[in-house]
């Protein structure tokens, strides 16, 4: 018996017509669905798909052992998760060698800051893995403004709120156009960075981008209580004849 | 009678079944269909949705009266751009008055470094203006490489290789995971620019993602000549569990 496939379909940003014909058709197709979640969640991979798996398909919540209980600094961290990883792996190379083809959900674009590539490295030398790229969530989020990202020469950076202030200072007086991820409680710090870069002004918060909670606003208008997937963008203003 | 809506639609990277379901739709129920192409020129947008269209859509080709034939400096560049983005604003304006629903096709994300841009800022406030985002052209050619390109709080660079090539060397040098996009004649100075920064043996090109023709090489097997939509990449290397 020759050995399954291990998909990695990324969803986009989370409305179901979002997502590529080839995720539609492989979703709605698949007999074994993988994906994360919090223990105790529905998962948001999970939430977006929801009516569309097929009526025997079985499902495999993947739940992170640890998610921001423990800083990443701790060394236990790496080692909890290391672990995790593992046994996902063990499970899904199983399947697979059974002949089974899986689904794995990942929401956005797999091989962008995605959950999924930690499970790839360990699965890709050992079964078939075959990865769809997506929307990206900053995509989503950028055309839920309302505006384009980058014009011309924009130089586009994409930084994550978890790194430092003066990081994050530095690098967004640096750049034309701005995408910033993982958000959460890196608010407050993240507007301080904005501030001393003197971009605060030009910044945009987006909730839920292409969600049917959706939400845009100016980030000097916004609360500093947000989720971790907002994204914090600054359009260039590049060359436009 | 109300006016119809201009949708600009992301085609994603070229495979017809990377584009969203939303997209598809869209393209598949058009009676009206715009793009822009070069002159004498089927152009890329066109090519991606070969097959799709209805037997009765009308098509509309924009075909750029200048593309690199005069250099971005050039104050008439601008002059003669303005002019063609207004001149197939007015008539997609006037479709649109008299009741039709048109889909723009547009390469990649349409908010993303794309030609749509120019026509959106000028009929937005005139007539209904939708826009649907699609997969990049950057995440069709990190999928292509089979390396992610951006882990845990890895920062990611996007640049044009149009800017000077000390601008480029500098950003190339101060980042983690690096896209590089209008490559075309330019990848020589690229090239100076990534050995200038010491990352020139950490990248990669990618030609036509995820499109029949597609090649991944390291950036140092490549030959100096490629296409203008040919992307570099260095893929980032952060925190891995």
């Amino acid at each position: 018996m020759s050995a399954g496939i291990i998909y990695g379909v990324g969803l986009g940003p989370g409305a179901q017509d979002l997502m590529s014909v080839r995720a539609d058709r492989l979703v709605r197709g698949a007999r074994h669905v993988a994906f994360f979640r919090k223990a105790g969640r529905k998962g948001q991979a999970r939430a977006i798909v929801e009516g569309m798996l097929h009526a025997e398909a079985v499902e495999f919540p993947m739940e992170y052992p640890v998610t921001t209980e423990i800083p990443f600094s701790d060394p236990r961290y790496n080692e909890i998760l290391s672990g995790f990883y593992a046994d996902c792996t063990a499970h899904l190379q199983r399947l697979a060698k059974a002949g089974a083809d899986i689904v794995v959900l990942c929401e956005g674009d797999p091989f962008f800051y995605g959950s999924f590539m930690h499970l790839y490295t360990r699965l890709k030398d050992v079964v078939p893995v075959e990865v769809v790229p997506a929307i990206t969530g900053m995509s989503g989020a950028w055309t839920a403004t309302g505006q384009p990202i980058t014009w011309g020469d924009d130089v586009l950076t994409v930084l994550m709120a978890t790194l430092p202030e003066n990081v994050l200072a530095e690098k967004i007086a640096a750049t034309d156009a701005l995408v910033v991820m993982k958000i959460g409680r890196n608010l407050p710090k993240l507007k301080c960075a904005l501030q001393t870069a003197g971009r605060l002004e030009d910044a945009w918060i987006v909730e839920y981008a292409q969600m049917p909670r959706q939400r845009v606003q100016r980030l000097t208008e916004a609360k500093d209580v947000t989720p971790y997937f907002s994204i914090v963008l600054i359009h260039g203003q590049g060359r436009r004849p």
